[in-house]
């Protein structure tokens, strides 16, 4: 007989979520029926999306939302056999029962010295969106500059490496002097602290006096309506987060972007990675995602939260950029 | 020797343009050089763009920027024969020298029925926007549904038309009840007044329950904040034009739609069809807009100002939206 531990969302969070927005849950799990896996979480990811999507999907009590690495421990199905490790969505929760259908095998040739939670970031999800954020929505050119803000988080550092690697200037923003010195270490051409510069606008001028081709948004609000005057013309901006805007109750207001869209003859367009999940370009993503780790072009790091107990504050610290590369908790 | 009457801009426009923003001038032309040709416009157009561009573009004092449709009426150039019709961009003006250069023949095919006026509407300029931005950025599907506002406009009344040629239901909002009259006979599927209806919201939800695939964007502000929010997933914005924030000193605000992008995965792309103009889709869609006009499919309807003397009032009457169709000044 397992317990499973959870955590719940005990009401809908206003502004910031706060420690006592969740509660720990244990249920007793069933026995198994044939055709089950009982599965063990080894790490659970920690996400900016689950701030919003948790408004939009979830109710007061339910087990917040969220993907693990979990391995199976005891097993009615003979396609999931004991010992195989799996990506999940079965939230936060520590163990799960499952009939195998949405569970995404780790790639057979994942090697033995790479840490099985890098299939929740950079060989995860949080990659992918990198990878298919600038790839096939910003689509850079050779050359090109392209911005991204957040980029010391999970798909931030991705993005910005993965330009550098398609042969474009990286310029990114972060919020510590420690984020930026990453940034240059994983080898940005530009980085700069958007919380120390006197103006955003000088900063990202001086970044890249040319203006940008590519931006890639993780934060939306009035950083947005500075970084979309810089753009040049024919300009693409992949929509991929708006982490700023996510805890504001009445929603952000600033000058309609109509003209900017216009005059430069912009392309804005918002993505998810889960939308891309079963076109070939995802399948190649997660192949060239592999092989680039594996050759050392990208680079990751991982912020790891010991202990289930403490994934509400894992989470809190994550929306507060508290992370340098992924925000994971180890069980 | 010929006398040439222009329109200049005496003081750069604030807020909306008034008749005293604008001074009658005389010029005498000199004689031809070998190589020019003297033109006489017989139709100018007046639009939209000019009131953005004339701020980007113009200083004060500057002959107003625009299109005539010009017959040549004396010519040192064998290439250009006396006679012969051409859309040019010479200004706000009755006579102008050319050297030939950036003068566009009327397709050899044009039929003698069709008044030659039409190169500056249904064939010219803003039958291509509505084309270009419909077909190209848009891209609808069959049975999709559009939304297009400043539906009784130049543009506006062509992509609605487009769009039903194509299979689509087009959903049309303009400033008049004669407007939503005019938008019924040309075969738009739902048409409303927007200045009458009691909630933009409500009109727009009742005209396509099921919400909006493609959105051409002529008006901006907060017209548009409402638009987006009834985009369906995966929706694509044309951003053609803001007139409603063109006279604007300080810029509207409002909610920033980043959130709309990113949650419906939606495209928004600001274009300017001249752009275009070197590309396949552009002669294509010229052959096809005058086949379309011919075969009655494509109707059109022209506000004609008489008297070269009456241009700044027809301009001014066009940005308040008297007219039907596209609004232009014959000499």
């Amino acid at each position: 007989m397992v317990v499973a531990k959870s955590w719940t969302m005990v009401r809908h969070f206003e502004g910031a979520p706060k420690l006592e927005d969740f509660k720990l849950i244990e249920n007793e799990l069933p026995s198994l029926k044939d055709g089950e896996l009982l599965l063990e979480s080894e790490f659970l990811s920690v996400d900016p999306y689950m701030r919003p999507y948790s408004k939009l999907r979830l109710k007061d009590g339910d087990v917040m939302m969220g993907s693990q690495v979990a391995r199976v421990i005891e097993s009615k199905n003979p396609d999931f056999p004991v010992g195989g490790y799996f990506v999940a969505y079965a939230g936060w929760t520590t163990h799960f029962i499952s009939d195998g259908k949405g569970l995404r095998a780790l790639p057979s040739n994942w090697p033995e010295n790479l840490p099985k939670s890098l299939a929740l970031g950079v060989l995860g999800m949080p990659g992918m969106t990198a990878y298919i954020g600038l790839l096939e929505i910003c689509k850079p050119k050779h050359g090109e500059v392209v911005l991204v803000n957040c980029a010391a988080g999970a798909v931030g550092s991705v993005v910005g490496q993965i330009a550098k690697i398609k042969g474009c200037k990286a310029v990114g923003s972060a919020g510590s002097d420690d984020k930026i010195a990453y940034l240059k270490e994983i080898g940005f051409d530009e980085a700069f602290n958007y919380k120390t510069v006197s103006s955003l606008e000088e900063a990202l001028k001086q970044a890249s006096p040319e203006g940008y081709d590519c931006y890639f948004e993780n934060v939306g609000g009035t950083y947005a309506d500075t970084a979309l005057q810089q753009m040049k013309n024919f300009g693409r901006i992949a929509v991929c987060g708006a982490i700023s805007m996510y805890n504001d109750s009445v929603p952000q207001t600033g000058p309609f972007i109509q003209p900017y869209l216009l005059f430069k003859q912009l392309r804005m367009e918002g993505f998810l990675v889960s939308s891309w999940e079963d076109k070939p370009q995802h399948q190649e993503g997660q192949k060239q995602l592999l092989e680039w780790v594996v050759e050392g072009k990208l680079k990751y790091h991982e912020h790891v939260t010991n202990g289930f107990e403490n994934m509400p504050a894992g989470f809190i610290g994550m929306l507060k950029g508290e992370n340098i590369g992924k925000a994971v908790i180890k069980v």
